[in-house]
């Protein structure tokens, strides 16, 4: 098993590690002493203290308001420093691109999105389209003195995460395309910060850091769109598979009608609880909800408040929508054995008449049931843009040594 | 995420972590000389040449057979040292109990099985028929001065690893049996040396550390048996989920004729491709390879012989299980991404007839196809329980220093 074995560990090694542990302790457990923090860390005070000192001078941290405690001294407690740092999240998908900027407490602080079609611009113009919104929001952080730590890109389809190249995005009408090292050409940052990777992966990481089940050590992500997306956090690390592309989830064949998928299969998973099944169900043909030149959003809103008056065929539509997506999930479940089962999508705009339905097949078709929790995203359609944000951040948590010291001129510094 | 930061490294925690790291370069990439495994660990060599010093006296490595260089000096290789230190694995299954000890280099040093009725037997006698093959084990690796690092039981059910108790085996009709607790109290071993595992989870390690497949980092290990049970390696580690109960795939809702299943719904996988589907579907009740009485390696093998020899009823029905086996295996393999898929029990034995029509589903099934492959265990039935000694060794190769640093006095050292 080559590659099984760690990374080995210097004196120098081990101050990187000692640095990252903190700065991941204050990342996942939120502002607190550095007595507090030596216990969680098992370090010594001394050593926290030389670290978090370290941290604040690469302007990652920084000390908060004093805190008067019930006994003893008053203290201060060590928090994350937000806006000095920050990761890019871009996004591309079927109907738009987006960006968004998160800084080390995984607060936005740019955002942008622009509605296109993404087969007629292009594979090489829509990349480019992505590093013009990278570009506009490197400007803008790096006009607030905010230092990029990197730069991460979802798209849907399997993406070859270690060299940066999307081998096939069917949606998308996409092969081979070398997005990572496209944007390094386009952009004023180093091409190891620049990353692509699938975007329910990124969706997964999202909901672990700051969603609805954060924290969950397993989890199972779950997204409905054109096509039906998973991911996969087993034991708190994405589960990536041999090739990255693990969670291809919607071909499972499980239609008894035998109704043709874009896969050129028939009976996919996709074919009864993808959004073209969706729409199929809820209106015929002619209807808004069909009018793919409307927001996508804004057709699940009609979608869900004729749910909400009670019309039968929609409500019909979505039961059986949200049974086949119990079934389809309960064996994942039995498969992953996560705590939970994350929604996102339109089964999460769609959640209030999906959930429930999906629920008891879940209930009665999980082999360990009751250890598993169906939940509905709050992230919308923006998980996997945040993930991406979230992920290009990991690079400076886990090596925080690459942070600069001083503030990056205006505008220079990659 | 709490639980996501790594344990504290100080100095006596590095010792450790370096000597595990020498200890797994050598077990994972064969024997080799102090200068390779310096370089291949990232140490330097005066702390190298110190760790195997220190392994040495432990009796964990040892000096091989001196090796002329083609330049230079002549090296002499730093190898595993085998019988010193050795891990016991047991299984219980429906119809047999077994145990096997490996050394340090996965060989062999002792080996039983024992057929019985582990439902007639009871829950409790039989976890006490364990411990006498453990004891029997213990006895003969002491008689020979072999330090027994750990034991660890392969059970086929939902199994609590973190604390040693199956939840539900329904194949043995057991629940909430604390199998690790009533081990260690008939057994001279401290109770942190004795773990509980699933079965299915066991033979993945095993196939992983010594298989077909060995040293893949994603891999997923199907066995059929009464039931069809899964075991997932992702990015070189074993997926144990939320609670453990990872791989339940014997319930996908895949076959189209509603068969009753044992778990009390229809049409799940297991009622197309586990064993009961397999005898039913190759001979008529009365016909020999039904008779229960009779070894079940011996009645696969009068199926495979018959399926050699081309009769029509048994070619017809491995080549349908053969496919339905493919179409669920597919599914996983989209989830999963795994470099490797690795039948096991029944599905190895008459792999010859099987792994053909599966083969040709994965191919038109699996999205990112070609980077899979369907391979045969060559390990039969022995797989869990090599696996449970596996893992039980993993104990002391993650923390060399609990190895004691003289021969246990003969009979009497836990």
């Amino acid at each position: 098993m080559p590659g099984q074995v760690d990374r080995p560990v210097d004196q120098t090694g081990l101050r990187r590690l000692n640095l990252s542990r903190v700065l991941r302790t204050l990342r996942s457990d939120g502002p607190q002493s550095r007595a507090l923090l030596a216990r969680r860390t098992g370090l010594n005070k001394a050593t926290t203290s030389s670290l978090v000192a370290e941290l604040e001078q690469r302007r990652l941290v920084q000390l908060g308001a004093v805190v008067a405690g019930a006994v003893g001294r008053p203290s201060q407690p060590v928090e994350l420093r937000g806006r000095a740092v920050c990761g890019i999240g871009l996004e591309i998908n079927v109907n738009y691109a987006a960006v968004a900027v998160l800084d080390l407490t995984d607060q936005i602080l740019f955002s942008k999105r622009v509605s296109l079609d993404v087969v007629a611009l292009g594979q090489v113009a829509a990349i480019d389209l992505l590093a013009d919104l990278a570009t506009e929001a490197i400007g803008a952080m790096r006009d607030e003195g905010s230092w990029v730590a990197g730069v991460t890109a979802a798209v849907p389809g399997l993406v070859d995460a270690e060299n940066g190249i999307v081998r096939h995005a069917p949606n998308l009408r996409w092969r081979e395309a070398s997005v990572a090292e496209r944007l390094a050409g386009r952009l004023d940052l180093a091409r190891e910060s620049i990353s692509v990777d699938n975007d329910a992966n990124l969706s997964a990481l999202a909901e672990h850091a700051f969603g609805v089940a954060a924290g969950a050590s397993d989890l199972l992500y779950l997204t409905g769109e054109v096509g039906v997306g998973g991911g996969v956090i087993a034991d708190g690390r994405l589960v990536r598979g041999a090739t990255g592309f693990t969670g291809e989830v919607g071909h499972m064949p499980l239609n008894p009608s035998p109704a043709d998928c874009g896969c050129g299969r028939k009976g996919c998973w996709e074919t009864q609880v993808g959004l073209a099944a969706l729409l199929r169900a809820v209106a015929d043909p002619g209807d808004e909800v069909h009018d793919s030149a409307r927001d996508l959003e804004q057709r699940l809103r009609v979608i869900a408040s004729r749910a909400a008056d009670g019309e039968p065929r929609t409500r019909t539509a979505l039961a059986e929508i949200g049974s086949a997506l119990g079934v389809g999930a309960s064996i994942l479940v039995n498969v992953l054995n996560p705590t939970a089962v994350v929604l996102g999508g339109y089964f999460a705009l769609l959640g209030e008449w999906l959930a429930e339905p999906a629920r008891r097949e879940l209930t009665g078709r999980v082999m360990a049931s009751g250890s598993c929790r169906l939940v509905l995203s709050d992230l919308g359609f923006t998980a996997a843009v945040r993930g991406g944000a979230h992920a290009a951040l990991d690079r400076v948590v886990a090596d925080p040594s690459i942070a600069p010291t001083e503030v990056p001129h205006l505008g220079g510094i990659a």
